[in-house]
């Protein structure tokens, strides 16, 4: 026991109640539980874990249990602390291990873009807390490569005297390391947290230096780390039919027919939104995305082995299982993937998401590794009409809370000393008073005039800056309902916006509502029409460096795959259901930055009759006001002019019934027509 | 021997006037030569091959060569025949062999797109002389498999009763394979006939249904086809410093340079207009591209060894070659392989593009290969200053030609009975008059009405339809100059159009132009601009099965990589010099087809100062008028109607001073703007 909540447990009085409602486990059990709680991110309803104890919420039990889950309250692992200390100690670990360095990324063993507290090694070993990001530390020498969104967050965060800083991209880690090493160099790494692909790119890339890869079993960083937080235990929920729109039972057979037609007789699933969404289940394991860390193994034989702590598993999500799913621990996932070796079976898993251990222990126990994408993947973005109308529906509401604060925002005297944090905290506030609101979707982006130009900003716990007259303000957010996830961007002028912006500002806009109003036949990826969105602004000699559009999960993962809209190749065509953003921008280096972002969904397009070829097109489902004092009318053509009247008038008819007269007569202003 | 004119050397006046020139060499040796030079397309220069033989063009020895050559002119490969007799030999040396079948590309040595009459084994076989296909035959089936170009084609052209027919792409032949054969069957190729990517490609397909790959040393084919042309022989002429801008030795010193960067010891080349290129040579061993059918290794010392039929360079080429470039017979390329394997050197080859053949002697002897591009693809493709004026001089005799033959295109009689082959007649004839003409770049399609949907489309013997009044003529032709290489597609109304057509018209039109006035920052692909030539007709619900856009050489193939324009993955990015075609269209089966192809060249973008990005746009290179009484004005934007008023311009501005006072009148009215 490392933490300090365990002295409460000697407590008799608690021992006497827990006993009193009939439990039958020793008090100590509860010791575990309470620390994986507290390792999660905080729940909306902060008394959800007292139902994985089976506690009542009103008792002096759950009071006292309460008492002692706040004792366990985690750190933030990227806080200031003894980093050269910590940097030792790890070499000296490397020493005893006979290993030349080893490799610290920032992921868990599901590959996801939020990770566990637990996971956050490489900001604990070296302060640097962004998304993406690796760093090698060698006998003498340690690195941080990070991409070029961090290059200043890793420089303010990590101590240079301590870490080199490079350029993840521009600077491949593999000539580093061969530079850096002599022949016969072993480089360790937990086999749980890097992919299969990158193992073996890595190997590609550093073997003919004569330098090798070595899987540790025990992560070195886990022996050093005296505090580390546990494995998350955050409620494992139902996701009801109503808003899944699929009973679990109808994808898992769904599901094992696309196994047995290409011959498998398993798909290992390591993605937790995929496992998510095949078995209706939510949980709240990592930050913004509501799944369980879990890893399950799908049959052909539509019954699903998920493995997953089920101490985190409430009795009515058990109860949902029946005869379908089995629940084992997740160390039995080794012994499960050595079956499929035994008897020489052919077993899916996607190489380039799961965990290189998975790999191996398939490969080593003997079984035929069929490679390929995770089958959830293309099912999970195609939206079913449940899906859809919740999607509409979370728009709906998303769209009240966004004009409430658009008009409060409004109402703010420019100069008064708002800050960024001000802002997203009113909007916050707004959100939850939706209803199946249950959290936000990512880290709200609130940057007011040069701040918006970092593309990947967020507020500090300054609070961040004022938003000044004569600026503009960039806000970037989204929300977890439970039946739907939203993302949307408005950049709104703070006082008089100067001429360039709202010449800038209606470049993005054009370029947003090709996006909007493009008709496109099936086969057409994201690749190819990422063009139509910058063109304006090509013209004009400015592009922006971010893609256009992700896809976006139903009250699953804001960034959700296969399909985008980008310059980089994605070989997967848009289909009907799937869900995106549509977010160009604009940022000039140190002045502003302008970004218009709806979500959109592929739909048929109806206007054409029979004898054409198939075409599909984009309904936007995001219904918030675009700032008209910002557009430059006589710059958008008819066409242009008439979809952004169309939108306002969309976005008027289908709030105001839903809104105060007050909000109802703003939105009224905020969506006239061009021109009047 | 076994060509009829072996007869013709026993004329003993022959073999005194070859003596009386000061040839030492028997008279029997012409014989050879002869026969490849017949076994080459035609040469403009009828008479280019006496200075093969060293034969001044006005004796009566040239006299009676020519006549010898004349009767050793070859037949057509894909002519009528006993296919059913060839297919039992074919079958017979099978058995012989102990193959189960044997696959027969529409490839040579060289994997070009034209190929040498001696290389039309599989027009041989079947009667199909389609541009692209595959046959296998196996004991007692045989299938020929091709793409959605030839369906029809080759259902005409080869025997239903001997050939099963099927889609290249749909249906994946490894599976047809898979399915006629038992396992440990072993299918026969001939390891010069296909790349080291098809070979390991169709190996992972037909490998897990027990089939195996034979590689035969000996073409099965060549040993039954008794009158098989030779390989050609049409003399290999240097190609002039004033139209290749660049010396050859500067040419191999940066390649040079390229290789030592990358640590590889030679590159082999296997392309023929990649060696034509880097030595500055070029040939007639194939139609309408001027290569010589060679194979060279480009050393990182800057030298170049070159495996070419020494009878087919003139004096002039060796003479060119002082020092640099080492000749060696086709024959001395294996042994030149087996040299890297001693000394286990790293070999670079393109893998998409050489011969297996190739692949396997350098991996069998030992040498490293490191697989990656042609290392002249992206230097050839980026124009140098010299090749730009060359090739803008060319399209102004080109558009002259094109101005001449639409003006008499329009003095013809509507329904007046001109026919498809007559108007490409007349136009080959205008545009051989001409300077620097040497040939056409492909064989032109001359579509009118419903034939003109046939994307592939090509006039038979008979000569084609005759133009009707009411229809479209589509016309797609280009020529091979000195100082180079066109491409030009224009349609024209026969009479008066329907308003569909010019509807239709108008939206290729615009798809035109939106990729003509494109700007793009660097790094931009033709993946990436793809869609904005398709986006008119995509809102209408239309489309076309093509690429947008393919590479143009320098006095070399009219398709030439890396870079196209295309819904197909392209990695690589468009950069300055690289010449384009930007030819979308719109078919309507059965009834017309339309396409608009000027050709392009990438140039920086010069709108733009400093401060923003490097931007990049297309200069039109073509200058031919676009037919106005196709276009519906009001359709068009103001900035569209612009570019199409100063296309029309820029062309009468350039042709007029060159044009006799009639056609400068016609084309005065061609061109004037829109709506005057």
């Amino acid at each position: 026991m490392r933490y300090g909540y365990a002295e409460g447990l000697g407590d008799p009085r608690l021992g006497a109640l827990w006993r009193q409602l009939g439990h039958s486990e020793p008090v100590e059990g509860l010791a575990a539980v309470i620390a994986g709680v507290a390792a999660a991110p905080a729940d909306l309803d902060p008394d959800r874990w007292l139902d994985l104890l089976n506690v009542p919420h009103d008792g002096e039990l759950a009071t006292r249990l309460r008492r002692l889950r706040d004792r366990a309250a985690i750190g933030d692992p990227g806080a200031a602390g003894d980093r050269a200390g910590r940097l030792a100690a790890l070499r000296l670990e490397l020493g005893r291990r006979q290993l030349a360095g080893f490799v610290v990324p920032r992921a868990d063993e599901h590959q996801g873009e939020y990770v566990s507290a637990r996971a956050q090694r490489l900001a604990w070993l070296t302060g640097f807390t962004g998304s993406a990001g690796l760093a090698f530390v060698l006998r003498d020498r340690a690195a941080i490569f990070v991409d070029g969104r961090y290059t200043l967050q890793v420089r303010a965060e990590a101590p240079a005297e301590l870490f080199e800083f490079r350029h993840l991209v521009d600077e491949p880690h593999a000539e580093w390391l061969t530079a850096a090493l002599p022949r016969g160099g072993r480089i360790g790494y937990d086999p749980w947290l890097h992919t299969a692909d990158w193992v073996e790119k890595a190997r590609t890339a550093i073997g003919p230096a004569g330098i090798d890869l070595i899987a540790c079993e025990h992560n070195p960083i886990d022996q050093i780390w005296g505090d580390q937080p546990p494995p998350p235990l955050a409620p494992v929920v139902p996701h009801d039919l109503r808003f899944a729109g699929r009973s679990s039972a109808d994808k898992c057979t769904e599901l094992a027919q696309t196994l047995a037609a290409r011959g498998v007789a398993a798909a290992v699933l390591t993605q937790p939104d995929s496992i998510a969404w095949l078995l209706n289940i939510r949980g709240g394991d990592v930050p913004h995305t509501p799944v369980p860390l879990a890893f399950a193994i799908a049959l052909a034989d539509g019954s699903v082995d998920l493995f997953v702590d089920r101490r985190k598993l409430l009795p009515a999500t058990l109860a949902g299982f029946a005869g379908q799913v089995r629940v084992h621990p997740g160390e039995a996932l080794g012994a499960a993937l050595d079956g499929f070796g035994s008897s020489g079976a052919r077993v899916l898993l996607d190489p380039t998401a799961s965990a290189a251990w998975i790999f191996d222990r398939l490969h080593l126990a003997g079984a035929l590794i069929v490679r390929e994408a995770d089958p959830c993947l293309l099912v999970k973005a195609r939206k079913n009409p449940v899906e859809l109308d919740g999607i509409r529906s979370a728009h709906r509401r998303d769209g009240i809370a966004l004009v409430r604060f658009l008009r409060w925002l409004e109402s703010q005297p420019p100069g008064g000393g708002l800050t960024e944090g001000e802002a997203a905290g009113r909007l916050l506030g707004l959100r939850r008073e939706g209803d199946l609101f249950r959290d936000t979707s990512f880290e709200t982006i609130a940057a007011s005039g040069p701040n918006a130009a970092v593309v990947h900003y967020r507020v500090g716990p300054d609070g961040g800056r004022r938003l000044e007259r004569g600026e503009l303000f960039l806000l970037d957010s989204g929300a977890q309902y439970l039946d739907g996830t939203t993302d949307v961007t408005r950049t709104v002028a703070i006082g008089e916006p100067s001429a360039e912006m709202r010449e800038h500002f209606t470049l993005v806009l054009k370029g947003h509502i090709a996006l909007a109003t493009v008709r496109f036949p099936q086969g057409t990826t994201g690749t190819h029409l990422d063009s139509l969105a910058r063109r304006p602004l090509w013209q004009a000699g400015l592009d922006y460096d971010h893609g256009t559009g992700h896809g976006v999960g139903s009250y699953l993962s804001v960034h959700e795959g296969p399909q985008r809209i980008s310059k980089m190749h994605n070989p997967v065509a848009l289909q009907p259901g799937m869900i995106l953003s549509n977010e160009p921008g604009y940022y000039k280096s140190g002045a502003y930055g302008i970004r218009i972002e709806n979500l959109v969904a592929v739909e048929a397009c109806r206007e054409f009759s029979a004898p054409v070829r198939p075409m599909l097109s984009f309904e936007t489902l995001t219904l918030v006001p675009i700032d008209r004092r910002l557009i430059v009318a006589e710059r958008l053509d008819r066409a242009e002019r008439d979809w952004l009247d169309d939108y306002h008038a969309r976005v008027r008819r289908i709030l105001t019934p839903r809104l105060d007269r007050a909000t109802a007569a703003w939105l009224d202003q905020a969506t006239r027509p061009l021109g009047s």
